[in-house]
């Protein structure tokens, strides 16, 4: 009913950095896909299957250093209900590992819908008399523009299982201001939807100040990441567009709060095609690679936040 | 490249109705679960198993009198990758009975990883040296918060693929106005999100008028469903709201040109439990009172407009 258990992650490790799994067959070694297509075909198993083994070798090598990961549903999509399938395994195995796990999937809907995706992706469903978990993750991404009864079935599960939800607010993209900027009186579009996740949440403050209800905020507008920090002091903000999307640490800065907590960095493509920047990387590499990577991420990031 | 393909069916059926296909578990007949369960459990798969015969047997009974269905994403991630494959199942299904297929997903994100979504709900992957289109729906329902750049990859395949896109304008939902109806200057968000649509559909008009850039406008709110219908002359509208949501059918005509064309209304739970409305009706009969309910909302529908 909190970001708590996220905090405390974050705050054991000396590292609010969160590693995106949006794993495009492209960026899987090849020896990995070789072996996937020799036991299920160019097929979509066999793509699923690719991918699942590239992310297990990348959990493997962060889980002790990265407090959490955030696999991005498109990427498993796209490989159909076998990528599902994927995403769901993925899911179990960081949690065995012990890290928090955010489905970035942007989900929304009215209220009726959005208790089915509550349920799907942070809750329980009841088959005959099981009561199954179907993809339990422990936080999800969601898209307000619906307004509040898309939003309240998902606060409900956030208090009753202790899970959180990311609503977006100011993308990292290039056109987020097309409609996000646009003024509401004085009022930018993205600074409205973020009251609103402060008044969402405001019941659910945990120990360190932060409710449930967090934002996105893009690594990418530096200014707004700043302004928006000292108007949602209760907000806890999930940060894309560090690294490939071009947000450097310095401008994150202002993400934090002045104990450097308040804020969740996302890597995703920088990590798992770190093997291709290296000189001399062997492909077989990839997750020593994206291990030397996430330790930069952090070091780069933490240098100019108060998280010591 | 426009919305031709499903205009043309709704010109041949003389009916501008869409079935929504949102199953839970709840709505299926004791028989078809118990029967699913018998051979699964009471399991995700024996779930997503008697979603699929629920689905099938409405199929069976509505695609020679209605041209398109709409499963609604959310119904069947509740039932985990197995749901998501029942969802699969149902797409190719209604198709092979030459039924349009809209999914209701509602997916937003920035422009590398909507390419992802485009590719898996609309579109084709490539695995190996096999190309695989992974859920090969006819359009799709996505949330244009993101702006352009998070549109753009949806446009290049409507393009190439003849499919379409439904971006969230005005939602049927109750709390809808909290963000769509407060005023950018004198414009309502909802509207200036409708002239984005006119806008990404510019150049992919149909011989009917309509782009392959619809818009989703509930309802609800019949106001502002005439307004938007005059406002967007170019952009096609599916309609949710309609029965069980309250939305009545002589609200509605104004969603429609003089043609009769120009929208699309969909109808879920009222078709999916109309057994449970009927007096008499064996459960065993589900599919043949969803028929009843489709004709009688055709009808109801139509009576208003100037299809006939």
């Amino acid at each position: 009913m909190s970001f708590d258990r996220l905090i405390s992650k974050i705050l054991d490790m000396k590292n609010p950095t969160v590693v995106g799994l949006d794993p495009k067959l492209d960026y899987v070694p090849v020896h990995i896909k070789d072996k996937a297509f020799e036991k299920y075909g160019q097929t979509l198993k066999g793509a699923a299957e690719a991918v699942f083994e590239f992310n297990k070798g990348i959990i493997d090598r962060i889980y002790d250093i990265v407090p959490a990961i955030k696999p991005q549903a498109a990427y498993y999509e796209m490989y159909g209900w076998n990528g599902v399938e994927t995403l769901t395994r993925t899911i179990a195995y960081a949690k065995e590992k012990g890290m928090f796990v955010i489905t970035d999937g942007k989900r929304n809907d009215i209220g009726a819908t959005m208790e089915a995706y509550a349920a799907a992706h942070l809750g329980e469903v009841k088959v005959g008399d099981q009561i199954i978990a179907p993809f339990d993750a422990d936080a999800l991404t969601v898209n307000g523009y619906l307004g509040t009864d898309g939003i309240d079935p998902l606060l409900k599960i956030c208090k009753e299982r202790d899970r959180g939800i990311f609503v977006l607010v100011k993308t990292s993209n290039k056109s987020s201001g097309e409609l996000q900027d646009r003024k509401i009186d004085d009022t930018p579009i993205y600074a409205a939807m973020g009251d609103m996740c402060e008044k969402w949440g405001e019941d659910q403050r945990g120990m360190y100040g932060y409710s449930s209800v967090g934002a996105v905020v893009g690594a990418t507008y530096p200014e707004q990441l700043t302004e928006l920090r000292k108007r949602l002091p209760h907000t806890m903000f999930l940060v894309p567009g560090y690294g490939a999307q071009g947000g450097g640490a310095k401008g994150i800065a202002g993400a934090f709060d002045d104990k450097g907590l308040g804020a969740i960095v996302n890597s995703s493509r920088a990590v798992m095609c770190a093997y291709t920047k290296e000189d001399n990387c062997a492909p077989e590499d990839y997750a020593e690679a994206a291990r030397r990577e996430v330790i930069r991420m952090r070091d780069d990031i933490t240098a100019y936040t108060a998280l010591k």
